[in-house]
């Protein structure tokens, strides 16, 4: 087992089947050495964590929500890679939304769900640039979405 | 003509002038082999379609505004190109931003007025990743935003 | 001195020291010749400007909101080139998010104050791709928030 997978059994992650593509996007795209990865909605094994922050949505389960987009964006990434998350050399950047009220202030806070995962698994090619800000309605009424860029291998 | 000139031409898509700057920002800027193109608002030959989903644009409408947002991008690619389409390589992302009320849920399908042009245009060279959210407001009440970025020989 | 530090120095500008990072996020990655740099807030020597477009936050407060956010991103790209700004050749793409109400349409007046300050800073170097939209709300109740990608040499 390479050392990424070692580290995502030990944090109890089990990635999904990376999600389809439901239209005429793709889940992601490879460019030089970057990877592109599409906005991944805050959906788990148990179904998709709905709902605004500020309003039906506590603090706590928008943290589980960002943290289910990041499990998406590193299944994303593995599928991008042929399997092989040793290839995953920096985690660039995330573009980060929060399904938020107009007087919710704690995005970063939600998103360091995201975050710390990447950090958990990746180590120090886990730091990434980031935005995390409002919006006022997501697809599906997801609670989060976040799309992200990695370099590769 | 060229193969993706005629398909346009097929698609009755008819490329207008790129939008000029406005202010201190340009439509498009060129780095390495990738376009990064500046958010194009649903500006169509009739004017700008305006409003937001959920309140007083039906989705047949936002479909049609998303389009419209993907014609504009087109044009400024073509204008990175000097003219050129066939020396488009990839669609490599569109940013998309939908002006919605707070429970509107239906982003992909409204976007998808634009990823499914891109794939009629450009074929299995214009399968992006995007993401879709929501925003509460745009410039001048614009119903819908993309910002793309291109990779081009 | 160089001559942007000199410019910089003409415009009254003086640059904070880069804000750390708070979390498990970084200010800025560097991948091949480019920088993606995190979302920087409206905040100055005086604090954070905060509050909603549209609502509490009048268009020149806001026209201030994002120059600083800008003076942010121009500090953050002057560590992420070991301090030597001459080595910035070009604002690529700015990502602004204006804390709005759903009836605000002005978001392009607003980010000119961060698009005027690239091109006074860098001149034709600064001239940039930028998408601006509405978010209902910011962290910390930021009133502007925006991210960036520099080339560098």
């Amino acid at each position: 087992m390479s050392s990424i997978e070692a580290r995502l059994s030990e944090l109890g992650v089990v990635l999904p089947a990376p999600a389809a593509p439901v239209a005429n996007y793709v889940p992601f795209v490879v460019t030089g050495n970057r990877v592109f990865i599409s906005g991944q909605v805050s959906i788990t094994p148990d179904g998709l964590i709905t709902g605004k922050l500020g309003a039906d949505v506590d603090l706590e389960t928008g943290i589980e929500a960002a943290r289910a987009c990041g499990v998406n964006l590193i299944a994303q990434v593995k599928a991008a890679c042929g399997g092989d998350l040793e290839r995953v050399a920096r985690v660039v950047k995330l573009g980060a939304f929060v399904n938020a009220t107009p007087d919710f202030a704690d995005h970063p806070k939600v998103i360091n769900g995201a975050s710390d995962l990447m950090v958990d698994v990746f180590g120090d090619k886990g730091r990434h640039a980031r935005a995390a800000v409002g919006a006022p309605s997501l697809p599906m009424n997801a609670a989060v979405e976040i799309d992200g860029v990695f370099e590769i291998d």
